[in-house]
C-alpha cells in the first residue's frame, strides 16, 4: 500500500482495484490465486494463509468442483471479423465453459449467445459452474449486427482436477470470541460486485493488524462466492459457531450512491445491533433491507443450523443497481471515496464492538459529579441539559444493559460517549461486569 | 346434495338455506328438531347424532329451560283484519312467548308491540328465554297504522318440560387432536343470522368426510346459542380442553359484502394464525375485529376457564349490516357466491392446518439443488428470484418453526408453497420434527 | 385548611401557596423549617415528623452541606439607589452566596451577576451549592441601565455546621407495602416549581389520612430535591426497595396548561400503569415525556441500582415553560384549578391502586346474569352492547389479570367499572386472588 495515511485509504483501495479489475477470475483456478496473492503482497498480509481445497471433497451437500481455467476465446464472423474477444473482456465467455473449437451456422451459435435486450450495451455476467455447457455472452447490440453465414467459435478452457483456493487471516485478540469477516474473490472483471469487497475487507485486516491490542480474533476469509462458504464452514463451523460474537459479510461496498445493511436471519444479533448503530448515527438515511432479500453468501452463515450472528454492511446492494452482473460494473461505478465510506462504517462498526462491555456504577444514587469537575457548579436553567449524556448513560450502568444498547437507548452514537465512559471510569465511578 | 362438484357447492347451500328458512326455530323444540334432520338428510351426515338434555338439566351456572312449541299466532284488529300473522312471517312473535288468548286495548297491546323506528319496514327478532311473557314484533310502518279500539290477540304456544336438543359430528383423524367446529341453528326465518352457518359448517363435514384421511379429528357442532354452548360445554369440556388446537364459531358466513375475524381471547392461537393467514393472502381488505366486539357463542368458548383457541372467520359479522336480527335478514341477503367464498375460507383454513408441520433440513448449508432438478443451471441476474420462495422456506427450516409459522414470515400463502415443500421432501431434503 | 368540602380544595391549596411564597427556602436552613411547620400545622397533619440530619454526614457519594441562611441582601449603585434587594425579591441573591460586604468596580460586579437576555423582564434562579461563590440575579433590563462607578454589595449569609431538614409521614394500610410519594420544598419564592409539588402532596395525605381504611402504607416525604433525596434513599433505600409497589414524584403541579407523565425508567411499573391509565381517560391530550427527559427526584430514584417503580404525573413540567426558573414563576402562574386538577389526577391514580386486585370468576362459561336482575331479559338488536364493560370485564377475570390491566385491555377507566365489580362481587360470582 503506496499511502499510509488515513486520507489516502480511498485512494489505495481504488489503486488495488484496479490493478486487480483485469484478471479473469472464477470460483477456481489461477485467476482466484492470483488475485489472493496480489491483495497478500500489496497489503503486506504476511499472515494471510491460501489454502487448497481437491476437487470432489465433499463439503456438506456438495463437493468441490473441477478447476477451470482458460486461456483465450473468441468468435470468427462470416467475415472474418473477431468478436466477443476474451482479450478485450473475460465476460465474454460463460464461466466455467467447457472447451470448443469449431464451425457452426448463426442459428445454432444464437442457442449459446446471451445478452441484455433492455440493457443493449452491457455484457451480462453469466456462469454454469454445475452443467457442462459453452457459451459467449455479447451486447445486445452487437448481437443484432450477427449477420447469416457459418462462424467459428474457439473457447481455450480446461476443466481438470485440481482444487478449489481460499484465504484466511486469523488475527488473535485477548480473548477466542471472533469477530468474522468475509469476502467473495470469485468475480470477473467487475468492480463493485466484486472487487470492491475483499479490497476493503483485507484494508481492514491491514488496520486491524496495526492496533496495540485488540479484544476480539479476528478471522477474515476470501473465499469464492457460495461453493467458497460452504467448503470453509464445513471445515470451520464448530469453532465458529462456539466462538464468533458477530459477523460480516463484505460485498458491493465500492460505489457513491447508497448505503445499505441487510440483517441476520434473526435480525437482532449484536451484529445487527452494531450495524444498525452505526449507519443510523452515520448515514442516517441508509437503505434496510429484509434478510428475505438476502442473495449472497448470508445463503450460507444464516443457513439452518449453521445460524451464525452475521449481516451484510454494503454500498449499493447487489441486484439493486443496473450495472450489477454486467460490464457495466465498472471502475467507473466505484471511487475512493466509495470505497472509503465503507471502509468507515466498518471500521466503526469493529470499533463499537472491540469498545462494547457492561458496566456497572460503583456508588447508588446519582454520584457527585461536581466535585470531580464533571458537572457545572453553579445551577441554571440549562445546566442539566449539557451533562445530558453523562447522566443518561450513568443511569443504564446497572450491569444489565452493554454500552451498545445504552447508547442506543439514549439516543447517542456510542463514540460520542467515549470521553464520558472515560471520564468515569477515571473517577472510579464505573467498573467493568462483563 | 344434488350437485357434487365443486362449483356447484355454493348453490346447493343456498337451496339447503332455502329448504329451512320458513321453519320456526328456537333455543328448544320441534323446529330446532327438524331443521337438524333435514341438514343430516340432505347432506348424508349418518353419523351426525342428536342428543336431547332434558328440562332443568345444570350446567355450570344455567340450567336448561323448558322446551317451547309454537302452532299459530296472530292479531286481530279492531276491523277484524289479521295481523302480525306468524303463518306469514314467524318473527312476528316475540321467541319463548306464553299462549295468550284475550281481547285487550290498543293502549295494552302497545306494551306488548315491538318494532323498529329507525327501520320502519323491518319486523325485529325479539326473545324472552329467561323471563316468562309474550310479545308481537311488527313493523314500524304497520304500528303506526293501528287504530284504537279492542284487538283480539291469541299466542298457541305450549312451554313445557321437554328437552335441549343439539347435534355432534365426530370425524376421527390420525391423532386426538382436535380440530372444532361450531354453528348454531336456533334462529327462526332469518338468513345471514342464521341458517347460513349451519349450511356451511356442515357442508364443510361432508368435504372432511370425503378426504382419505386427516391428521386431525373434528369434533362438529351444531347447536343454540348461548344455553347450547354452555350445555355442550358442561358436558365436554375437560376433554375439548386436553384436545382441541383449534377451532372456529361458524356464523354470518352467507352474504357476499365482507370477509370478517374476530379474534379469540388471547389473539395469537392457532386458529388466529391461520384465520389471519387465510385471510391476508385471498382477502386483503378483511375486516379485523376485536375480541371486545364478541356476541356469539365466543363468548362461552373464550370465556374465563374454558379459554379454547377459537376465532370466528365471518362474511359481514352479526351486529355490523343494518338487516341484522330483522325480518330483512332473508334470502335476498345471502347468495351462493357468498355461502362458497365463506365455505372456501374455511376449507382452506383447515387444510393450512392439516399441512401444518414442523419441518428441519437434512443437511447444513443450502442443499445443491441444481443437481436435482431444482434450481437453474446457469447463473444470471434473476436466477435467484425464480427460486426465492424455495430458498426462504429452506432457510426456516431449523425446526423451530411450523410451516405456517414460515409462511407467514416469508410472506407467501402456504398453498404456494405445497409444491416446493413436497419436492424438497421427495429429495429428502426435509423431515419432519412435529 | 378553611375550607372542607371537595370544591373549596384548590382555593385552600392556592392559599396556602400564597402564605408559603414569600418564603426564602434553600436546601438547608431556617426558610425550609419554617415552610414545613406551615404545611403541617395548615393540613394539621400532626404525624408528619421533620427530621434533621447534620453537616457532614455521608449519603453515598455525597454528603450533607453547611448550613445556609440569610437575612439581608442588596447592591447600592453609584447614584446611592438600593437594587437587588434580598427583601423586594428572594431570587436576587445566588442560592448559598457566601457572605459579602465590600465595593467594587461595575466590571468586577459584573462577574457576579446572572440575567436572561431573552427573557429580559424575569429575574433567574441560580444557585451554587457545592462550590462557595456570591452573586446576584437580576433582570437584563435593570442590568443595561447599570452605569460605570462603584458598588457597594452586601450579603448577610452565613454557611456554618448546621443540618438538613426533611419531613416525613407514615400513614399506615392493611399490607406493608408502600405508595411512596416524594415533593421537595427548597425553592425561593417561585410557585410552580416549586410550591405546588409539597401543597398538593400534603393536601393527599390529609385525604388518605380521612380514608377509613387503606389496603396500603403510604409513605410521604417533603424534602431539598437532589441532596435530600439521596439523603433521604440512604437511610431507607433497603426497605423501599422491599415495600414500595408504586411511587410518584410529585412536581410542577400547579398551572393550567397541561397534563404531563414522565416514566420511569423502565417504563412499565405498576406506577406507569396507573398513571397512564387515569390520564388517558380523564385527560387524553396529556403529554407524554421520555424517561430521559427527567431533571428532578427520578434522577435518584431511578437511579442504577435503586430502581423504584416510580414516575412523575405532572401538569406543565419543569424546563417546559418559559417562566421556570424564574421571577415569572410566580402566584399568577399557578391557579386553584390548575392546583385541584392536578389533586384529582394524582387522587384518582391512588384510588386505583387501593382498587387494583386480582379476581376470578367462580362458574365456568358466562354466568346467567338475567336471573341476578344483571342483564336485559329481553333479546334486542342492542341488549348485548348495554353490558358490554360488564361481560368484558368478566371474560378476563381469570385470575391472571389484575383489575387495573383488564381495565386496559377493555378500553374502560377503571372508576366506571366499579359497579359493575360491586355487582359481581355481590352475586357470588367473583372471588379475590390476590
Amino acid at each position: 500500500m503506496k499511502n499510509s495515511n488515513t486520507e489516502n485509504i480511498g485512494l489505495d483501495m481504488y489503486q488495488l482495484c484496479e490493478k486487480l479489475f483485469p484478471i479473469c477470475r472464477s470460483i477456481t483456478g489461477e485467476g482466484f490465486r492470483r488475485s489472493l496473492n496480489i491483495l497478500k503482497n500489496d497489503l503486506e498480509l504476511t499472515n494471510l494463509q491460501a489454502f487448497e481445497v481437491p476437487t470432489g471433497t465433499k463439503c456438506f451437500d456438495w463437493e468441490v468442483p473441477k478447476e477451470w481455467n482458460i486461456s483465450d476465446a473468441y468468435i470468427i464472423d462470416p467475415n472474418g471479423n473477431r468478436i466477443c474477444d476474451f482479450k478485450v473482456s473475460n465476460l465474454h465467455v460463460v464461466g466455467y465453459s467447457t472447451p470448443v473449437d469449431k464451425e457452426i451456422s448463426l442459428e445454432d451459435l444464437q442457442e449459446h449467445l446471451y445478452s441484455l435486450p433492455e440493457q443493449p450495451t452491457a455484457i451480462p455476467y453469466i456462469t454454469s459452474y454445475y452443467k457442462e455447457r459453452w457459451g459467449f455472452c455479447i451486447s445486445q447490440i452487437e448481437r443484432e449486427k450477427l449477420i447469416a453465414g457459418t462462424y467459428k467459435v474457439y473457447i481455450d478452457s480446461e476443466l481438470k482436477d485440481g482444487s478449489l483456493t481460499y484465504g484466511e487471516l486469523i488475527i488473535p485478540g485477548e480473548t477466542e470470541q471472533e469477530i468474522f469477516i468475509s469476502s467473495y474473490l470469485c468475480h470477473p472483471s467487475m468492480a463493485n460486485n466484486e472487487l470492491s469487497g475483499p479490497v476493503v475487507t483485507l484494508s481492514l485486516a491491514k488496520w486491524l493488524l496495526s492496533l496495540e491490542s485488540r479484544k476480539y480474533t479476528y478471522r477474515i476469509i476470501i473465499i469464492p462466492e457460495t461453493i467458497g462458504s460452504i467448503t470453509y464452514l464445513s471445515r470451520n463451523y464448530k469453532t465458529m459457531k462456539e466462538n464468533v460474537v458477530a459477523g460480516f459479510n463484505v460485498s458491493c461496498v465500492g460505489d457513491d450512491r447508497a448505503y445499505s445493511y441487510l440483517p441476520s436471519k434473526e435480525g437482532n444479533t449484536l451484529a445487527d445491533t452494531v450495524a444498525t448503530h452505526v449507519l443510523k448515527h452515520s448515514h442516517p438515511d441508509f437503505v434496510s433491507y429484509s434478510f428475505l432479500d438476502r442473495q449472497s453468501d448470508e445463503r450460507q452463515y444464516c443457513s439452518s443450523g449453521i445460524d451464525l450472528p452475521l449481516c451484510s454492511i454494503m454500498r449499493t446492494k447487489y441486484g439493486c443497481y443496473p450495472e450489477y452482473h454486467t460490464s457495466l460494473d465498472d471502475l467507473t461505478l466505484v471511487t475512493p471515496t466509495g470505497l472509503f465510506g465503507a471502509y468507515k462504517v466498518l471500521k466503526r462498526s469493529i470499533e463499537c464492538l472491540e469498545a462494547n462491555e457492561t458496566l456497572c456504577t460503583t456508588v447508588l444514587c446519582e454520584p457527585q459529579l461536581g466535585k470531580r469537575g464533571l458537572y457545572p457548579t453553579i445551577s441554571t436553567k440549562e445546566s442539566s441539559s449539557i451533562v445530558k449524556n453523562m447522566m443518561n448513560f450513568l443511569v443504564y450502568c446497572d450491569g444489565n444493559h452493554t454500552n451498545l444498547e445504552i447508547a442506543e437507548k439514549i439516543n447517542a452514537p456510542l463514540w460520542e460517549l467515549e470521553e464520558v465512559i472515560s471520564n468515569l471510569k477515571a473517577a472510579d465511578l464505573l467498573r467493568v461486569v462483563v
